[in-house]
Order: structure tokens, then sequence, then C-alpha cells
């Protein structure tokens, strides 16, 4: 986690490939005045320029885009430069084999597509190397260059010879002795007991799948693999001599990749977002985006970029919806309610050819400024203008999720109570939306990061108790935190070893239970949970639930709801148990929204958790930033038509937005207030 | 396009294989006094033969033959022969691993199946060339032969490295430089450009499959690959001294191969017709099958050969069903009255093992004529005989559907507004289906095809316009014919290279119109049509549009209905533009069947189209045959049961089949006027 | 069919693998108490234990097991022996790559999984070799011993080299000539004909795959191959000095093996049970379940094992379910009821890692034998302790379904009237619940086993006649048997060949007709069965047929019920026919099941067959076992609740259980007799 980055504007700007335009100057020009006319900043140049910056081995060609740069620059346009090592041009691949990426099935792809390069070659990281020098030494001071893009989307991985020695490598370093790697990977099971690290292959279809240890490291060592790439990259632009910040894009539920082991490697978290708005009801899908939004603001608890974003439809989804009026506006300003510094689209202008020539562009084949999507980039544009001041503001949420790719790689893999579904994501949701609905500001953690600063937080699914998390849970329930734990909790430890003596590990005295058995439900079949008579928490209703039921045995805690059927009708399905200062409560069943919804809505006010709005009417969204002299208070509408709410008066005042006591369909509202 | 070709006769045959049989000599008398009991004027001899034919490399064994086609033609019975290159011996495969096909993931096949072959391979081009000259030599002047069947069902390729050459070479010449390829493949995008030719390799699932450029130009390699080795077939043939006409049976909606581009080597079109009756009404599968004739028709503009048909269930469909009585005749009839001089099975006797053993034949299994299905073939025979002076006739439309092969290979793979499913095929069939439905003989032609003779010519879809096509557009307009076009039209050139500057390109002035976005409708969601108040084209009906929805600014265009709903409610859905003579429509969603029958009920007024039919009941199909003397119009009944038709007197008289004010369920009616 | 074994109790044990807990004496020491707690009489060792047993190349390393076995011993409790093939260690994979598999696309696996290894190799022969008799050597006359369990569930296949070897000697040992092997495979369809046993290779999707001869022989091939192995291993335990009963544990509905061909190899038939209950009524489950067992039973006809069975939840099936309370004991029930002498777990304790640590056990991860699993584990325990009298007990079937692997094999490949699903098992299942529901017990045999015994043969869908099949069955029905045949019935012989001239081949004189034609239905499409009016059989009522329906020409045969529509309406859909003492059924179509229970319910009292319960209500299944000395009734309540039964008096008494006009839900009474 390097440098705090603030830019001292909102960016707005996005993919721009004028090297596809080299023989339209017209185009070109033309480019640059519409970039102005609809408030354009920033382009991102080079993403995919190797071909055309170094034509043939050692043959640089970095005149077009100097003269780019310049012209930007110019025009008040700033320039966010990529690496190219998103895609390799034909040449290299030609020359040397090694660079591309052998897959699970131990066969070598074909030159093709993106991303297919092995992350550990030494030819592809000498050549990427060079290649980023020469673009740092070259445009690195530039004063319209503001910043890095590494390569683009990193993702996939490789099974070549060189990176199973590397993954050997890092097995040796991580467990010492292989007696140690054996033990962890429970290899007496199936006779699979190594003799020596020499011996161990990556995980493959045709050989290996099933030992769950073992899958789970070579995930993480790809993650690892892929931040050694990134921190080489990085060196590289360092070395060139430029020490403006750089940055990778993440993506949208990415599984492949566990982006807060990217924290030291990156100085901003950026991520590409095409949500399907319109699919369902567009208050579902913000709430959905919101939630990716808070993970990716997370990471760093710093602002971050909405690096892509497509202005108009995709082409690459089943179905390519345009966006209705307004929904551009709406879904740019959303980014930056939850924390986003910027709104880039990809792409500026929309390439002739290739798989992707249909993806929504601000500037499109027919190339005028008259169009509808045009014209709304350009409110865009307009707005993050207005809201400037708001650029380098920072988010403090009171309550967390913690939403864990290890133990979603873990639980997914584990082959247990269901392999058809668990719905962790869905069950996370549930948390987070339930927080959201009542207005506060939620980080997106995982079991990694500190608890400590949060008045609740809520950790559903922890299979794996990744090392250290029941010394830091129970410190957070013994100092008055409310801390939610659900059924298939404290399992396994990180190797995925199953814990002995009972589960949740660990926290069985915490929660005052112990689980003693998990049904898991068939795709229909349901149970439900009824309130305890005069349960403390004073929950009212029956709620259905489905999926997964634990059956726990208490030992301490106070049983607010049981389970409504089957042959543990009776037993309990939520629990509450009085720890230290605080409490820690135990969803044993996969509930339905609306048990969260009243649950959480009792333990807001249990935990003692300031809001400024106490009634948010469904569509509506509230979030906060802050300055050291300012907090901004947010609400957004995503309902197609106006909707009443009432704001809070006093200090705060409307500061950006319109308001007559509703807020209009898709728009947003600020009230700002000073420290 | 060679000869002329009328066999005087309409041929009644099919696939035979008595060197399955060779050891029971009373089985193939049996079958020849069968033949003649069904009216059996031809069969097609020698496909899938090789085995028999060459037994050892080199060691010819025709003997069989020469006595099979001796005793055939004793009995008055032709013989189509068959070069044996769909299925090569094993010998040949085990001695020379290059003629099997290397797949797309690059790994070469091992023996089997048929049609397993490199089209490239010297060697089995040799292999070929030496067993066809010495059948041509052979058999060629036998009076019993009539006509060429080379190889059988063609389709496939291979990506061998023989290939692979021939594909670079095929680009080489198209394209003259490697410049003018990364242009026009557009390879800036995602550094794909090449330095050479010898860099470019087919597209592969493990390499490069999302360059739109170069997989359209290796399915039209593929194509002009089959074509050149179907030419060298014909050429062997030729050269072992035979002029008879050379033939190859295509396949129903068979998307692997451009058929319209083998019109110049083969005289006959003929192909294979498999449709599943019996699965929805009846009159539903005449229609799709009505098209597949025309289609084939429309190739050559000549009458075609129904090369094979099932006499009863097929094998290899998700389930054999039977041919409920009288099914086969119609089916068989339909060939005929849409330009087929023949009728012909697979198989004649059914196969005792192997994968199509229980494919229906003439002769099953059980071996006797006192089955169901003999008798039913009997009955075509008879019909066809009674129909023989119709052989050789033409028919003449005034009505044409544009269905373009390359057309739907472009925008299938281009990831567009829609990739779940563009239902091109669907809305090809819906004008086809609506012209049908007015009695009109439809040709269905690609855009290299003449406009010229046609009154009225729809073109749905056509996102590609390949070269030419709008010129040849706007003069057929402006003579005055009547053109509709649709939405996601005019989008790419024949290199899958975006037009600029707006859409339908070319014919923005015709249409008096321009397309500026088109939305994806998720599945399950639709918008509607709504007749403007007054319009020219008098349109009453609402209709329902679904899939794609195209939203145009006109400027000059009549708006003759528009959208019911959404953000684009009140926008055009329906406009009409003079165009000098002529009118050009523009449909800009994808609407339901009764919107084209209302549509083109009235355009066919408009048009001025005559017609000797005015009310076709559902389930009637109205057809015509020419000769230079006389006029054949040809009523069949789809229906199960009677349907009362009313036909026309005068110089038109019943010169075949039963008529008394209705025809009766599943029969055919022929009347006959002079010229 | 070796020994009878009796082991003088019904075991109650399972798969133990100390080897994971050898760190963990207190673990091994508490195992033992819990075994005699639960009343744990047997332990399966060994299974998956070979990088236990021999860490590095010729180390071996069986202390551990010698002091388990005898620990064991001490305490009661036999112990079954595994030899460890199931899984080689890692190094042996890796110097001798030949002893991994190859799959049919030709590419050798990596070391993973397990049973990845080539039954064909010589290294991994003799490395199982030397191990089997050390083991042998070892404890094969230890008195704690008394089974080996060779391997774990065999299945797979290799297309390596050595395997293809086999392959051609295999075939040219059942051909002789390559003339014979291509007349019974019908090679000369499409060119395929071999000139040389050398050219033949194995099935592949890259090469052939639909030549269905080979495709069978393959499959006969596989099982031939394991049988042989099976051997090798069996020998290598005897040659170590061993002479305790060789057993496989065989798998549910497993179609890669032709178990019958077992029969020889094994001395006990022991198999693994993983029935899904609660996914349906539990009935439903107890009648599925419950043929499997009989097909096990059938094999040898004597007492098998049930090897494997889940005390709690599986954990690879899509959803994990939790047994009901009672679940567990009349599953286990169910087995002996059926002809088991025993009931075994997978697994006893769990382990704690890779890919089934969350497979139920007997000791969980939690550690207590406080758990709701362990109390029924222990019922269990006592239940068997006092069944223990009835262990060696046989069951004596009046009926007898057919079910054969190779007509299945054949059936399923060969490309018929559907493709989509024959729905072979399913019309096994509805004659075997038929016969069921009358209380009978069934054998469930191949075609190879005498019908002599039984007074009421089904043989649904035997498509493929295997040599001698018709004469056994003309003589069980002229001797005075009533024989049960089907629709798609005699088509080919065992090379699946088409018979000529008429089916059912060799048995249209018993049947009384000949099948000409047969429809597939498409799915939803039905069609029904109409009782003629005074039919012979009484059957009363009209029902559904799906799927198939044959259309038949009878030739002396009665007919009973006819079609009720399409164009065969009034044509025959079951028919009688007197042939001898005997009486041959013809059913047509694929009805539902309540035809069967009628049709069954009126042949048992034809066939005159003794029953003790005439009145079964559903949910309650009846079966028994006999010694010389008594007969035992089993009467089991698959209800959740009691269900009203009248059971027999006279000789009869209660047993075992409680009964007082009803039978508790999932309990069991069993009424013994004297003879």
């Amino acid at each position: 986690m390097g440098k705090d980055v603030n830019f001292g504007k909102m960016i707005h700007g996005g993919d721009y490939n004028p090297e596809q335009w080299l023989d339209s100057p017209d185009i070109l020009r033309k480019d640059i005045e519409y970039f102005k006319k609809a408030k354009i900043n920033e382009v991102s140049l080079g993403i995919f320029s190797w071909a055309v910056l170094e034509p043939r081995e050692g043959e640089y060609n970095f005149g077009w885009m100097e003269e780019m740069i310049n012209r930007l620059y110019e025009n008040g346009i700033s320039t966010i430069l990529a690496t190219p090592s998103g895609a390799r041009p034909k040449w290299m691949s030609d020359k040397y084999q090694e660079v591309l990426r052998v897959e699970a099935d131990r066969h070598r792809n074909l030159f093709g597509g993106r991303h297919n390069h092995c992350y550990t070659s030494p030819v592809y990281r000498e050549k990427v190397r060079q290649m980023n020098m020469a673009l740092s030494e070259k445009f690195g001071k530039h004063p319209g260059v503001i910043g890095w893009h590494l390569s683009n989307e990193y993702g996939g991985e490789c099974h070549c010879s060189l990176c199973q020695e590397e993954f050997r490598r890092w097995l040796k370093e991580k467990y010492g002795t292989i007696d140690a790697l054996n033990k962890a990977w429970a290899t007496t099971f199936w006779s699979h007991i190594y003799n020596d690290f020499s011996q161990v292959e990556s995980p493959s279809p045709r050989g290996e799948s099933g030992l769950h240890g073992l899958n789970l490291d070579w995930k993480r060592f790809v993650t690892d693999r892929t931040v050694d790439f990134v921190r080489h990259e990085a060196q590289a632009v360092k070395d060139g001599g430029s020490d403006l910040p750089v940055m990778i894009n993440m993506m949208y539920n990415f599984r492949g990749l566990n982006y807060h082991k990217f924290q030291d490697v990156v100085d901003i978290v950026t991520w590409d977002n095409y949500p399907t708005w319109h699919k369902g009801p567009e208050s579902h899908t913000a709430m959905d985006t919101g939630m990716q939004h808070d993970i990716m603001r997370s990471i760093l608890k710093k602002p971050f970029l909405l690096m892509e974003s497509c202005p108009s439809a995709t082409n690459w989804q089943s179905v390519s919806k345009l966006k209705k009026p307004g929904m551009l506006r709406a879904a740019s300003l959303q980014a930056v309610a939850h924390g986003s510094d910027s709104v880039q689209y990809f792409q500026l202008r929309q390439s002739r050819g290739s798989s992707e020539k249909f993806h929504g562009a601000v500037i499109d084949h027919y190339g005028g400024d008259d169009t509808r999507v045009f014209g709304e980039v350009t409110e865009v544009g307009e707005a993050l203008d207005a809201l400037r001041e708001m650029a380098g503001s920072r988010t403090h949420s009171q309550a967390a999720v913690i939403y864990d790719w290890e133990n979603r790689w873990a639980m997914e893999d584990a082959a247990g109570p269901r392999n058809k579904n668990l719905y962790y994501k869905e069950a996370v949701e549930k948390s987070y939306y339930a927080f959201r609905k009542q207005g506060l500001d939620v980080d997106v953690i995982d079991m990694e990061q500190d608890l400590a600063g949060y008045k609740i937080v809520a950790a559903p699914m922890l299979y794996m108790f990744r090392a250290g998390f029941e010394e830091k849970a129970q410190n957070f329930v013994h100092a008055g935190g409310k801390l939610i734990l659900t059924y298939w909790s404290g399992i396994v430890d990180d190797t995925d070893l199953c814990f002995l003596g009972g589960t949740p590990h660990g926290l069985m005295d915490v929660c005052g239970l112990r689980s003693t058995e998990i049904d898991g439900l068939y795709d229909g079949e349901t149970n439900c949970g009824v309130p305890v008579e005069g349960n403390a928490l004073n929950m009212t209703k029956t709620y259905t639930c489905e999926h997964l039921c634990d059956l726990v045995r208490t030992n301490g805690a106070e049983v607010i709801m049981t389970y409504g059927k089957d042959f543990y009708a009776k037993m309990p399905a939520l629990t509450c148990n009085t720890y230290g200062e605080g409490k820690a409560y135990y969803v044993c069943a996969d509930f339905e929204q609306g048990f969260y919804d009243e649950f959480y809505r009792k333990l807001v006010k249990v935990a003692g958790i300031k809001r400024y709005i106490h009634h948010i009417p469904a569509g509506i969204e509230v979030t906060s930033r802050e300055t050291e002299d300012a907090y901004y208070l947010i609400v957004q509408n995503f309902n197609p038509g106006s909707t009443e709410v009432r704001l809070p008066k006093g200090p705060f005042a409307v500061w950006y937005g319109e308001y007559d006591g509703t807020v209009k369909g898709f728009d947003m509202v600020v009230l700002k207030k000073s420290k």
C-alpha cells in the first residue's frame, strides 16, 4: 500500500486506442474536440499496443504515442499510461515459445486471445522489463502522464515446467519439509504421500484434482505469482525513472486472484464494472454493484478508480441491452458515492474490427457527437466537475462484512454438505444488503484485516478459519463488538484440514454452542425459523430457510429462534451469546433476506450505531464520504420514478442535486456538513 | 454451372450397397425383383465402397460392381455411380498418416467414422484421382450409368500443416500484402498484427478464436478447399473418359460450406432431406422443408434431385418416429412440387450392422415385400411415373428472399447485440413463410445473385453487405422493385470491418433513415409495433416484437408503425421510403409471424404480383413448374384431413390427382394449362 | 464361484484407516473402545494404504498394520484385509510411467485420483503380486483376518499400447480369422474392413466410435481384462499362503463392468450402497435399492456382504442429506432382508483432509460417542447381534427378471428407435417392482443364467439375444413357464448384427407374432392400451404408454389389449400365446407402472405362485431367507409412520421385532417357521 493519491479532480475518461486510427488523422483530431466537449479529462493509453510499440524485436516505435500525449496535454487531458503486457506481439510467441501459457491439461496454447502468457518465463519477464523501462524513460516524467496502468485485467494460470518449479519452490518455502506438507494436505488419504517436493505437480483434470490442500495452495501460488509479476512490472517502471502511482484494473467477482494480496504492490485500487442494468429492478443491480465497489474500496480503505465501465451496451454479455436514459449517470455517480475518484469508460472510440467492435463507446462507428450516448456522457462529465471537491475523501464504516477469497476457494472445492451450490456470495450479500437498507456504510473485508474499528461485523459461512482469526474474533466480541457467525463456520484450518474436537473451532465458547451435524436440503426443500416467545431480540416473524441447516447443541447461548419442522424441529435456528462486553450471534441456516432485514434492524439498535436517515425507502441508497473538513451524505434513487425521502437538516445542507422532499428517479442528492 | 440435365423421367431409387451382401446371391436377386415391383428405376452405387473396390493398395476389385450394373441395366434400372472418397480404407490411413484430418486443437484424428480426411493431402488426392479415373474408364460409358455421385455429404475441415500452407497461400492471393490483411482484420486490436503471411495460423480453441476476420476467411477457405477437391474429383472422372453429369449431395441447413460456391463444379444440385415429420404440425414441417428445397433449387435455378430421404424412420435423430400412412408420398411429392426431378432414398436395403443398421429402408431386415413401408414406396413410384412429363420443368419466381451463408457466418460470430441467439434463420423463414402463404413461388438466393428479375425482394438481417450489394439494391429499388430491409443490416463490409458514417451502409438514402442504436431484449422481454393512424400501407394491427429493436432516425421515410413502449416508444418500428420507381421498407424489430403475414399480404398487392389462387387455407401449399409448352399449378394439402380449396378454371384443368372442391389429406392435385 | 462362506455372525464394521492417525495413539485407542461400544466386530483394513505399506520401492512397513490387527483381534474384532492396488504410490508412477492409464483420447494420465492404472502393465502386475504375496505371507494366517478385500471398486479402462495388443490377442482368440471379425462387425459399412488383426484399435472419440461391434467387444474385453487382473491379485494372495475368501466391492448400477463375469473369481459378492434416502418417498428408494441388492445376490445366489454404506450423509452427491432418525437402521436391515450377511460402513473414522473428509462416519471430527450417528450405529449393531442366526441363510425365488449388462451395452449404443433414452433400467424396474408389490422374492439374473427353476420370468427389452437364449426361453415356456417379453426384443445377435427374417428372433412361434415396425414417441407423446372385451387375463383398465410402440402382426397369439390411438389404433398392445405347457406374453409398448401392477397381479395367479401375505400395503416390503431348518419371513415398513399389515399365523411366529397388527415406521418384523 503505497502513496496517498489525490488527482485533484474527478477523473473522466477511459481506454483510448489511437494506434487503430493512425491512418485517419481527421478522426484523431476530431476525437480531442469531442473529448473536450464531453468534459473528458483523461485517457488510458497503450493498453494492448505492444505490436505497434515494438513492431519487430528491439525496434521501438514510440513517436505516435509521444505526439498523442503531447496533443492531449495541450488540450488539458491527462494520460494514464499502460504497460502493454496484456498481449504480446506474434513475433515474440513465434520466436520464444516459452512465453505462451500451458493449460492444466499440459498442452501449450497457440498464439491468440490476450493474457496468454506465462508469468514465470524469464524471456517474457525480460521483454516486459525492457518495454516498461523504455516507456518509463520516455514518458515517465511527461507532465501529461499521471499514472501507470499495468497490463490489463491480470488473470489465468500457467502449468509449464518453469511454473511447476516455482510452485515447488513456493511449497518448500511454506512447509519446510515434505512431511509437513504431507500432514497439511492429508496425503495419507488415497495413498498420495510425497517423498520429495520434486514429486509435486500442479492440479490437473488429467491427474490430481481432488487433493484439496494442493488445489488451495495452487490457487494461492497463482495469486502470489501474479503479485510477483506485478511487482516486476512496477519495478521496471520505477527503474525507468517514474515515481507515478501504479495500478491494475481488477474485475467483478473474479475468483481467480485474491485481490487483497495486491495491497502492497498497487498505489490505488482500480476496477472494471459491467453490471447488467435493466435485467432485474435497477435497485437490485445497484445493491449488487455497491457491494463490489465496497469490496474494492475496502482493500486499501482509500478512494479507488472506476477504471472501466460501458457508456452504452456491452457486446460480450448474452444480451447487449442499451442503458435507458439517466442510467449511465446514475451508475457512474454510484461509483463516486462508494468512494471512486473517477468514472472511466471502455472505450472512448469504438474499434472497427475484431472481438469487441460492438462494445459501446463514447464515440461510435457513426462518428458524430449528436448521439444519445454522447449526450449522456457529457452529463456525467458535468456532474463530475461539480463534485470535484470530493476527490480524495474517504468512507468510515461502522459495520463490516467478511468476504474472504481463500475461504471461498476452499469451501467451494471441499465436497461437503452441498456440492450443487453453497451460496456463499449470496450469504454475504444478505448481510451486506441488510446493512445497506439501514443506510450504513459497509466495509467488505477479508479475514486478515482488522476487526477493531467496527461496531458490528457479519462473518457468514467462514468455513475456513485462517490462522489467528479465532483470537481476533474473540477479542472483538470481548471488547464489546457484535459478531454474527453462521452455519458451516470454523470447520477447517488454512490448509483445509478439519478441526478436531468440535466447531466452530475456537469460538464455541464465544458462541455458547457446538455444531453437531449439518443437513443439506434439496433444491426446493425448505425449513423455517420460528421466534421463541419473549426472545431478547424481539424477533417477531417466522422466516423460511433452505440449502443448509446446522444442528447445534447450545452451551450457554440464548435461543432466539428454533426450527419449525423436520426431525430437528424445536432445535435452535438463531442464538445469541454474551461474551465479555459483546455479543455473538449464530445463524444456523440459510435464511431468506427478510430474516436478515429484521435481524439487523434490531442489531443496529443493540449495537448503538449512529445514522442520519432513519427511514430509507426501497431503492434509495445512502452512503457517505468525508474529508478532514466536511462530511458528505449521499442519497441516490435507483427507482425509475421520484421517491419521497426525509433528509436531515440542521448542520446539513443540500450541496449537489435537486431535493424537494423527493429525489428524482435515477438522480442523486448530496448533503454536506462541516466538521 | 454445367449442363442442362433432363433424365427424361422422374428418378426413383437411392443408395444401394450390394457389396454388403456379396455372400448372399439370393438376396441380391430378390432385390432387383423388389425394385421393379416398387417402380424403382435407379440405384446409387459405390458410396463408401472403397475397401471393397481396392482391398489392398493398387489391387482393384471391380467385378462385383460390373456384374451389378449389368444386371440392373438389364432390368431397366439406371446407376448413378459414386466415387468412394467419403471414407478411405484402413490400409491407407495406416500407411499414409497425412490423409487423416487434424482437428482445430491440432491433434490428428485416428482412423474412424467417415469424412475423416484432409482435402489437401497430395497422397489422398492422388489416390482419389487414380480410383476415380479407374471407375470412369471402367463404367463411364456403360449405358446403365447416368451420372456421378461424387463422394458423400462433403464437410468438415482440416488444420494440418499442409492445409495451413494452403490457407496462407489463399490469403496472400486475396490480400496481396500483409498490411492489407492487417487492415482488413483490424489486427491492431489486442496487438495481433502480423509481420508476414507465414505467421498466420488457422483459428483454434487453443489459440486465436476471436479475430472475426480470420474466422470468416477460414470458413471461406474451407469452402474453397472443398470446391477445389470436388473439382479435382470431377476432373479425374472426366480424365477417365466420362462426360456424365457430376453432382454432390448437399445437406439441410448445413453451415459448414457455402453451397453457392459449388455452382460451377456441379451439373445438378442434389440434396439429402430428413425432416422430423409429426414432431409438430405437418404443415409447419412442410414450410420448413419447402424453404430448403427452394434454397437448393435457387443455387442453379434448375431442377434438382432429392438424393436421399428416408422411406421410414431415421435412426440418428433423438427420436426415430415412423412416418404415418401417406406421409412418405406427401413428402416425396413436395420435393417434385418444388423442382426436384427425383425421389431417392437412403437406403434401398438396410445394412445388417454398424452405425446405421436401423435407418429406415425400402427393404428391411425382415426382408419381405409385404411391409407397410414397401407398399408406400410403391405408391411413390407410381406417382412419379404419372408425373414423368414434368421432368426438366422449371420454376419462375416473382419473389425472392436473401439468405446468405457468409452473412450468417459473420453475424453469428460477431459478438454484437445478442450472443444468445440472433434468430437469423427464423427471420428469413418469417419472410419466406409469408410469401408462401400468398401462394408465391419463392427463390431463396444469396447476395451475389441477381435481383433484377424479381418484383419483390426481402433481405432480412443483412448484417454484412458483401461488395457491390448496395449498388445492386439501389438499382433494384430505383427500377421499381420493392425491397424489405430490417434491423441489423449493412453494419460491416465483407471482411467484417464496421462501416463508418452510419448504417445501413450505402442504403440510408434508399431507406430514408439511419439506424442510431440497437437494443438487445432479454428472453421473454417484448415490445410491440403500433400502426400509425392513416398509414399508407393500411396496416391495422399491433404486433409483438422481441430480441432486437433498432432505433432509427428517419430522413424522408414515412413511418408506418411505431414502438409501443420503453424509452423508444413512438419511435419508428416500420417505415417506407419511395426511391426512384420503387419502395424500400425497413422493419425495425424482430416481429412475430403475424406481422409479416399482414405486411406481405399488402405488399403483394402494392407490387402487382400475379396469383392464380387467391385464398389459400392453412396447410395448403401452392407451387408451380413450367416447360416451354405448359404451366403446372401444384396444390398440396399438408393437413391430415380434406381441405376445401377453390382452384382456378378456365385454361386450367386437373391433370393429376383428385379434386372435388377439396383436396384430400396429405394429397396432391396438379392443374395444367398450355402456354 | 468358490467357497460357501458363513462367518457365523452378521458382520458389523467397515473401512478403517488407522494409518491416517499413527501420530495420535490416543485416537487409535479410543477407536477400539468405541467399536466395542457400537458392537462393531470387523474392520476393513489397508484400502489405499500402499504409500504407507511401501513408502519407498521395496521397503515394506507392515509393523503398524500388524499391531493394529493384533489389537483388534484381542478386542474381538476381525479384519478383512485389503490389497492396496486401488491407488499406487507416487514413486511408482514416477519411475514406471506405464502403470498410468491412457485415456480413449490416447493421452496418458498424470498421477492422481485413484484407479488410475493400467490392468495390463507387467510392471504394475508384478508390483501388485509382490505386495499381495507379502501381505498374505505376513497376515494370511492371522486368526483375526477373515478375508481379502481385493483392491477397491474396480473400474475404468486403459487404451495404452499394451492394452491394444491384449485387445487384438483377445479378438484373435474370439474370431480366429479377420474375415470372421469383419463379418461379425459388418465392417463393409463405411469402408471399415480390416485386412489384419494388427489394424484394430480400441474405440476413441478421436477415431472410431460408431462401429457397434467394436464398441461392444471392447466393453467385453475391459471386463475380461479386469477379471484377469482380479484373478492375478487372488492368485498372489493364494501364493502367499492364504486360503481365505476373496471379494471385490461392486457398485450401484455400474455400467463399466459386467459383474456376472466375476462369478468365478470371487468367493462372496460384496457391494457398496449409497442411496439418496429422503430425496423422494423412502418406499421408492427402498424398491430401487432392493433391486440392486437382488442383482448382487443373484450373481452367486448366495448371501452377499454390504461392504460399504454411509452411517450419515455422503459428501459427494449433489446434496448431502442427513439420514433421519431410524433410517440408518432401516436401510441396514434391508440389506439383511435381501440376503446380506453384513452391514459395513465407509467409514469408521472420518479422515481429516482430502476429497472425502466430509463423508459421514461412525466417529466424526468432533470425536465423541455422544453423537446421534454413533447412537444409531449402535442400534444397528444390536439388531445384527439379534439376527445372527440368519447368517448364511439363502433366498429362493419363484420369479426372476432378466437384466443383462451386455444387452444394455449393445442397446444403448445402437442408434435405434430412440437415442434420447430407451429407459431400459426403468423397464426392468417396472417388472421388478410389480413382483415386489406381490411380496415375491425376485432374482435379477442375466441371460446366461438358468431359467429352469422359476415359475415366471420377465425379460424386458432383450434387444440382444445372446447365443442360446432362444432355446432356453423356448424350453422354459414349453415346460410350463410363464415368460414376459416386450417390444424391442430379439433384434440382434451377440455381435450386434441384426437378425434377418423377423423378430423377436427364434421366438416368433413361442410368442405367436412378429414385430413389423417400432415407433419412437417424442417426449410427452403418449398412446394407451385398451383391454379387449372378455380377454382371458381379465385385464380391466386402460393404461398409458410412451417412448416406444411396437407394431406386431399376430400369428396365433391372443390379443389382450390394443392400442387406443394413432394409425395403429386397434393393433395389439398386449398378447398372450400358449406354447407347450406354458405361456408367452408380449408387451408391445412402454407402459406405466400401473399396467405391470395389474398384469403381474393376474399373472401370479395364473402361474400358481405361493405367497404368505396376500395384501401388502404400499411401503411394506416382504422378503424371505431360509436355512435348512427354518424359514424367515421378513416384513419391513418404509413408511415413516405405523402401517397395518395382516401377517400369517399358524406355523409362523414373530421372531424379531414388534408387531401389534401394525409395523412401526421404518421398523422390521421377522416371522419364523420351522421347516
